[in-house]
This record gives structure tokens, C-alpha cells and sequence, in this order.
């Protein structure tokens, strides 16, 4: 009766097996908010059944529902009034680990085809989950459709990939012939089952639930371990949502639906730790701060933890053939989300004797004013401005762009703006300073939210040497660099070999430092403080799971 | 001018790589210590090289030599004598962190290649490996060729095989584009290259210095760490000739030779700590204490730590359809190496109402003196009996002997025997006791050496709920399993599946419970406290290295 997911979804997992290989383009979500693609009534019964969910409970199907939690308010300016199950975990835990066994022994393609259904149904629902996300994290809406829905989706079905990929490398069963010389050979059947390491946990972040969330939930769900879904209190709807296709999807195909399970807390008792230290729990997926994280690395030695913590993300300029292009490049990848993402350039190293460019040499003083300019003219309009930046997810952000503008000299204020649809909205321009590279007090530690530093240094080596050191102590998870000499892009590039950062050279096009594709790019590298893994490789699974064998001697 | 020792050894690594997915047998290194395989003068030629090592200066090319350190004595009853370099870590560190880079840019097959002729050397010196093997760990020859040589030999080049596998599965380049409707596509061109988590420690046991340590080793060379290898101060001559021939290799493909290095201490002044938590050591492998594993896991935050602990094995007897094998088999598994292995079973349950047989039903005390007689026909001859058995590697292991004698009712006595080539060497053939399960103090914590249990239980199903309780608590490497019903099998299974270990199967004949296969069977499963870590699966390897990408506009 159960449906068989895996042979509906064999071809996509496939080729997403193979794409992880190519690292080619490839993507089985398509990115664009269009009626064409997702149906003409789609954005509209998207934006419908957001509008439904709010101030009204949330249904999700758990043992041990006692009463209700949310705190939710839009950085759009309302509050999402939505009531999720409160959950007591001494009833939740153990009932997942009873229905552990069952998750495990269906195997690797069974739960594969499973994780493919809840991504291929939440792509559906991509519109409805934008709202979600923009209404939680302050995202604006095509960013939403896409971060926090289809590229979300290509992350997570690239984790399945990886976990179907590492369980099924290896044969399930064999039969062993060693020979014995004259003697009959020693022959042995063997069989090879794929145990989980426990329950996992996926501790959400407030900015980018679904996309940083997804490939941490598919991962340890693929390779059988429960998954407890976490939420930032501030940013449930998503995650919430998507809990609830997979319980919808595990139900039809025969599990417990609680498989997948949603605990929410709120700021004044959070729950985090307590799960995070449970003997059940063999796998915490986490992003968020640097405190936080590394107190999950070092306190819950019972499980396998991945985090993803702050960094300091720089820009070499060099010099450039493309003036205009570098500096529009910039100008976007500074303003989109009001620079907080991960992957914001903070830090812009420029030799204090100016740079060579297609226009001439420019002066440190030019070259600050230059980027700065393009900020401005990019946000000029006020609707494309809003369209790009977005809200800014917490009051804490905001206010830290006062306090950062004491470190340095303005050479653009942040401005707060009024947004074309949602009065309230907390809209904030980038904040851009000059300072010089021996105030390193000012630019050497993650200063999150829209602000920017163009920082003067003795030349191209000691920028490179600032940023590496930087990466090194501090964390990184992009570098971009800007150079018309070979050369001097080989140095970076051996400086991103020694800091752990990969490195985006001359973008000066469509592409931007701060994004990176599912199934192409990697997403951090593992190997610096900014994060103790990647998104994704063969590492983020393998550890997930476990193999217990059994042997006996052939009939 | 250099050797291509990756054109050379292609070929055998293609097969290990298959050999890991097929799990069929395989083995490039024979097993047999036979003339006829090895050369006619192989066994007078390795013993005689073993034997001018003895009081002699060992050489190997460090930085940072300052005097000489060695207190190895033969568990056959005579000091070693060898002098090992003493090595200044401050300037060793710094001068591997140095060499690094050539090491990383060399690639994955590069280094693969240089790997396999290090163990392709290594296995032309096997009898010099055992001699060294058997006077450093007490292994009898035979064994110290087969588990100490040829068998390291696979599991290192299992090693070598999944970390190449790990480094090559995705391309280190590709163009990538994306369509973008009616206007041109994205093209980037993306480069991804393999760094190294940083310098690797291998921390050597003193038992199985070559067969625990290869797998460590192998899989952090090829994945791009410098080796510190840091043996046990009395087991230290078979990691020096490996790291001799290490270095040999190097420098013969132009790398410098202390890209794996051997820093020897003593009991006095031990050095691992000290050199586990230095900045440039990203990763750690470790065999020996739960206390020191657990001191490793818990304090060396820079570094992936991969360990194997201590564990209590168990033997579950249901019923079986040919006693005299079950009995013969079992004898061979408790003598083997005197029961210092850490796969030997300790803790053999048996109903307190006795089993079926194919001799008809045994009570409890038949079934205990049936094996206890089994061993000691076993060990009847003495030259057949020291073959097997013989010498214990530290003299704590043959006092603990005599401490657990009062544990419960002796059933066999332990021996003090002579050794028919070695006076003087430390021979006890091992203990059995019978005690109730009632008993746990007795039987739940590991008695490492030649000390059983045969546990009188409620039921068989009393026996499984027993050594699942005891593997999840204290960890275990290895469970057998005796039974005529595929229904006590299957639950013995489950029981396997949530205690995350192996299971051997009614073993009666040439296979034992303490012996693996590379290639095929897994040792340990990293799911229960006995290792956090498996030899050798995806698991082993993926962590050791990182990727760093750099992309830029297509031109």
C-alpha cells in the first residue's frame, strides 16, 4: 500500500549523485517565482496560505504536545501570531527512538526516495515558504523563493545525494572465498546493515533556516537518524512547514510521522542544551554564534557535532580591467540582505597607494568613494532597494550599525527606509567605513549586519597576509580577490590553500561572492574557525551512520 | 628524475578501491611466510637484519635530533638495546608544518602512489617486521608475520584506497553553466583542490603497533598530513622500520623524508599530550586506554580524534549442531595470543540450564568444562601451545592474571610455561572462571589478557539483553554468537544492530571471532564505546582532508 518514493525519485537521485561528481550545473528546482513554472495561481495561493497560518495553532503530529509556544513577529513590522505544540521531551525522545528501528531497517533508497518526495512537495510549496521566510528572517520575497526555497531544496537533496551515495558505495551483502592452498577455501556469507548513530538534532538559525537548515535535517535523515527540528525561536514558520510535509510524506509511506518532529522554544527557556546533551542524541547539526557553537563541540561528546559559527569574510583588491563591473559587483553583494548572510564580504583590503584599473590608477581615497557610490546609485530607487536588502532580521543588528559607525571614518551612512508595502519594516542601508589596516581592533572580529570596512594596508602582501591571518584566528567562509596579474591571484589562491577559505576571482558578472550552487559550489570549507564542516561533501555524511556486519560460514 | 610510483601501483590501488565496494577477498601481500612466495633467504635474511638492529643506533632524517631514548625488552626475555633518535619537537613541528605544501600540492595519486611502494617495501621485509613485531608485542612468529606484516600491509593499503577513493570521487575542475532564459548563460570555471586538516599524530599500541597503527597512518599520509608517528616506548622497532622505509620512499620521490617522522619517548617523560594538543596537529589516531582515548577526545579540540578503547567482547551460546567445532573453535580464539587482542571474547553466556547439542543437552557446568578442556588439549604440546599463545606483552597483564583467579570458580588454571627457544620469556596460557550473571562486578569491565568468563544466565534471551547492556556501557569490538535457530540468530542480530556491533555467526571452523579481513570485514564499528571510529570506512578518511575551491568567470 505504502508508495514507493524511492523508484518515483530514482532518476533525480541519480542524477544528483552524478552532479555532486561533475560539480556541473544542475538543479531540479527551478529558481525563477514564475506562474509559467509553478502554476498561475501558485504566488497567490502561496501568499494565501501564509496569510492562513497566522495567529492561529500550528499542527504537528507528536507525542507529548502539552500546550503552545511562538513569539514570532515579521521584521516587516507584525507579529505572526502562530501558536506551535509545546512539547515535552520526555515523552518526544523516547518515542522517537522506539520508531528508530523501523527508519532504519527500511535501508538507504527507501529513505532516500522518502526525503525526495518532502523536497519535491516542498518545492511546491515554494511560495508559501517564502513568505514564510520573508516574514521570519526579513529576507525580501524573490530571495525568499529562492535561498529559503528552491536553492534550500538543491541543498538538501545534494546531502541526499551524498548520504545515498556513502551507504550504498558498498555492497549490502557478499560472499566471501579465501583460498587454503590445496584445502578447500574458507567461504563466508557477510552482510552489511547501515545503522544510525542515534536521534539528530538541527538547531536552526534565525537568518536562514531553510538553506543552512536542510542539509544537516535530509543528511542525518537519510542515513536513519530521527530528526528533532530546533528552530531559532524568532524563525519557526519555515522549519515548521517543513516538518510538516515530511510528517505528511513519512506517514504515507508507512512510518511514524513524529520521524520528523518540531520542538519550539522561546528566548526565556530555551531548550537547546538539554537536548543537545541527551545520551539519545548522536548528532547535532548547528549555525549560528561562535560562543554557542563551540559549546556544543566541546559538551556534547556523546554525539557527532557539525557547526557552522561566525566569520570574518574579506575582499583583496588588487586591481581590475573592469572597474564598473568590480564595483556593481560589490555594491550587490554588499546590499543583498542587508548584508546579513555568512558569506558578506566585511573586510575589503585596498593598498593604501591605490590600485591600477581600465580607468586609470585610483587613489585608496577613489577607490573607497567608488564602492561606496555604487551602493548608492544601486539603491537609489527606493523599490529596488527594498527588493534587494530586504528587513533586517533583529533589533540587535540594528542597533550594532550605530555603534559600528564609531570604529572608522563614514564614507557611507546607513539609512533607514521606509518600505513601499510594509509600514514598520526595519530597513537599513549598508554602512561602509574606511579605516587603516593597523586599527585591527576595527575589522578583526564578525561585525554582522550591513557593515563594511575598506581597510587600507601597505600593499597586495599584506593584505593577502591580513586576510589570511584573519581567516586563520578568526573564520572565514568567502574570500573574493581582484587582480588583472596571474600572479598575484596565485598568491591569494595559495593563501586560501593555507587559511581553509575558497576564493571567487574578479566577479565582476552575475555571480556573487555570498552565493554559492548546491551540487557545485561548497559552502565553507570545514577548515577554518568559521565552520567545523562543508556544505556538502563526503564528510558531512559519514559520519552519520555507522555499518554492523554479520558473518557465518556459507551453506 | 623522480619514480612514478602512482603509474607503478595503479593497478593494485584500482583493485583495493574495488576490493572496499565488493568486499570480496583480497589480499596484494600473501599471507604464507613461505620461501617460495618471499625468496628462499627471506626468513634467514629478516631475522638476521632484525637481529643487527639490536644495540645499535637507530637512523632516521629529522630536524631536531638531540641524543638518543630506548627501553625495549622482548617479552621473550631479553633487552632490545636500540638506541632511537630523541627529537626536539619545537624544531620537528615547525619543520613538517614546511614540508607541507609540497606534500598537499602533490595530489592525491601522488601521494597514493607513494603509499603503496611504501607498503609494497614493507612487505618485502616482512620477516624483519615480525622478528620485530614478535619482540616488541610477544606475538608468537607466525602471527607476528601474518597480523604484524602482511595483514597491516592490507589494512594500510585499505586505507590508502578509501582515502584516494575520498580525494577523486569529485573532479578537480569543471566549467559550470548556468542557463539564464534568452540572455547568455553564467560560465565559471572552478578549480577544487585537497588541503590536509594539518599534521597527523598516529599514537601507536603496544600490542598491535603495525595492524592499529597502518590504517591511521596510511589514511592521513594519503589524504595529505605529515605523519608523526609516536609509538609506545616498548613497542617502538616496528613503527621505526616503517617509518625507515616511509622516509626511504619520500625521498626517493623528492619529498623530504621527515614528511613522516618518528618521535620516541619513554614512561618517564611521555610526550603524546603534549604534542596532541599542539595548534599544528589536526588530526589524531589513537589504540590503547579509554582513560587516554577519552583524555584525547575531550581536550584536543583542533583535531579530529579517531580512537579505540578498551571493550568486554561476548559470546552468547544458545545450542549448536557440532559442539566439537564450537569447541575447538572457541579454544583457538581464547589462546590465540594469550587473549591480549583486543577482539578476544571475554564474556561467554551460557543458560544456567544448560544448551542443546548435537551430542545432546549439556547443562551449564558441561558446557564450561567442555571449552576449558577444549583449551587445554588445545595447549597440551607445548611448542604447539607457544606458537599460538605466545608471550605477555607487559608484565601488569600477567599480574592481572592472578587478581582475577578469585573473580569466581576457576575452571581452568592459568600456566606459567616454558618457552622451548626463549628462557626467560613470559608464557601463561589463559584463565577461565565460571561465575553467575548475577556477578556483574566480575565480568563488566575489561580484564585485558588471557581471562574469560563462562556466565551462567536466566535464558539465552537473558545472555543477549547482557551483552547488549554491556556493549553500550562499555564498548566491544567483537560478538559471537551460538545458535541452531534462525530465530535466536535474527534477535541476536537486533540486538547487534542496537548495540552497534559485529556478529560472527556459529563460527567452527577456520575463521575466528577475533580475526578481520581487510577489505572485507570492518573492525569495529565506531557505534559503541569500544572506538569512535571504524577500519576502514568512508567515515575514516572523509575527515582528513578539506577542499578549497576557487572559481572565476569563464573566458
Amino acid at each position: 500500500m505504502t508508495q514507493d518514493f524511492y523508484a518515483k525519485h530514482r532518476e533525480t537521485l541519480d542524477k544528483a549523485m552524478e552532479a555532486t561528481r561533475t560539480r556541473e550545473f544542475w538543479s531540479p528546482y527551478p529558481e525563477a517565482p514564475s506562474g509559467k513554472i509553478y502554476g498561475e495561481n501558485a504566488a497567490a495561493e502561496g501568499e494565501a496560505a501564509f496569510k492562513a497560518r497566522l495567529h492561529q495553532p500550528f499542527k504537528l503530529e507528536m507525542p507529548g504536545i502539552e500546550g503552545e509556544v511562538g513569539e514570532e513577529r515579521s521584521p516587516y513590522g507584525f507579529d505572526l501570531g502562530i501558536r506551535y505544540p509545546k512539547v515535552n521531551v520526555n515523552q518526544l525522545v523516547p518515542a522517537m527512538k522506539h520508531s528508530l528501528a523501523a527508519w532504519r531497517d527500511a535501508g538507504p533508497e527507501v529513505r532516500a526516495g522518502v526525503c525526495a518526495e518532502i523536497l519535491e512537495r516542498l518545492n511546491k510549496r515554494s511560495f508559501e515558504v517564502a513568505h514564510a521566510v520573508m516574514h521570519t528572517t526579513g529576507q525580501a520575497f524573490v530571495m525568499a523563493f529562492q535561498a529559503g526555497g528552491t536553492h534550500a531544496q538543491d541543498r538538501g537533496l545534494e546531502a541526499v545525494a551524498y548520504g545515498l551515495e556513502a551507504q550504498t558505495r558498498t555492497v549490502s551483502e557478499t560472499r566471501w572465498v579465501k583460498p587454503q592452498g590445496k584445502r578447500d577455501p574458507l567461504e563466508m556469507d557477510k552482510r552489511f546493515r547501515v545503522i544510525p548513530r542515534g536521534l539528530a538534532l538541527m538547531v536552526g538559525v534565525s537568518t536562514f533556516p531553510t538553506w543552512n537548515g536542510y542539509p544537516g535535517l535530509f543528511a542525518s535523515l537519510v542515513t536513519g537518524n530521527p530528526v528533532i527540528v530546533k528552530p531559532h525561536p524568532h524563525t519557526v514558520l519555515p522549519l515548521a512547514i517543513t516538518v510538516e510535509v515530511a510528517q505528511e510524506v513519512l506517514k504515507e509511506a508507512g512510518f511514524d510521522p513524529w520521524i520528523v518532529s518540531l520542538v519550539t522554544d522561546t528566548r526565556e527557556a530555551p531548550v537547546t542544551k538539554e537536548l543537545a546533551q541527551r545520551e539519545e542524541v548522536g548528532v547535532i547539526d548547528f549555525t549560528g554564534s561562535t560562543e554557542f557553537g563551540e559549546w556544543l563541540e566541546r559538551n556534547c561528546h556523546q554525539a557527532q557535532v557539525y557547526t557552522e559559527k561566525a566569520g570574518v569574510n574579506s575582499i583583496v583588491i588588487d586591481s581590475t580591467d573592469n572597474l564598473k563591473g568590480m564595483v556593481q559587483n560589490l555594491a550587490f553583494s554588499l546590499s543583498l540582505y542587508s548584508g546579513q548572510m555568512c558569506t558578506t564580504p566585511q573586510d575589503i583590503f585596498v593598498p593604501r597607494d591605490g590600485i591600477e584599473t581600465d580607468q586609470g590608477h585610483l587613489s585608496f581615497d577613489e577607490v573607497a568613494d567608488a564602492i561606496a557610490e555604487g551602493v548608492r546609485k544601486f539603491l537609489s530607487d527606493n523599490d529596488r532597494a527594498t527588493a534587494v536588502i530586504g528587513a533586517i532580521q533583529a533589533e540587535v543588528t540594528a542597533e550594532r550599525i550605530g555603534e559600528a559607525a564609531k570604529l572608522g571614518e563614514v564614507v557611507l551612512e546607513s539609512e533607514t527606509r521606509e518600505h513601499p508595502q510594509f509600514e514598520g519594516a526595519r530597513v537599513r542601508t549598508p554602512l561602509i567605513l574606511k579605516v587603516d589596516a593597523a586599527d585591527e581592533q576595527a575589522y578583526s572580529r564578525e561585525l554582522f549586519g550591513p557593515i563594511s570596512m575598506i581597510i587600507a594596508t601597505d600593499s597586495t602582501e599584506d593584505s593577502i597576509a591580513r586576510a589570511t591571518r584573519l581567516a586563520k584566528e578568526k573564520g572565514a567562509i568567502t574570500w573574493g580577490v581582484y587582480a588583472t596579474d596571474e600572479g598575484v591571484l596565485a598568491r591569494m589562491g595559495e593563501a586560501a590553500l593555507e587559511a581553509g577559505v575558497s576564493v571567487s576571482e574578479n566577479l565582476t558578472g552575475g555571480v556573487y561572492v555570498n552565493q554559492t550552487a548546491a551540487f557545485s559550489d561548497y559552502h565553507a570549507t570545514g577548515a577554518n574557525p568559521a565552520a567545523n564542516a562543508s556544505l556538502c561533501d563526503s564528510a558531512f555524511v559519514a559520519n552519520r551512520f555507522r555499518v554492523v556486519e554479520t558473518r557465518r560460514h556459507a551453506a
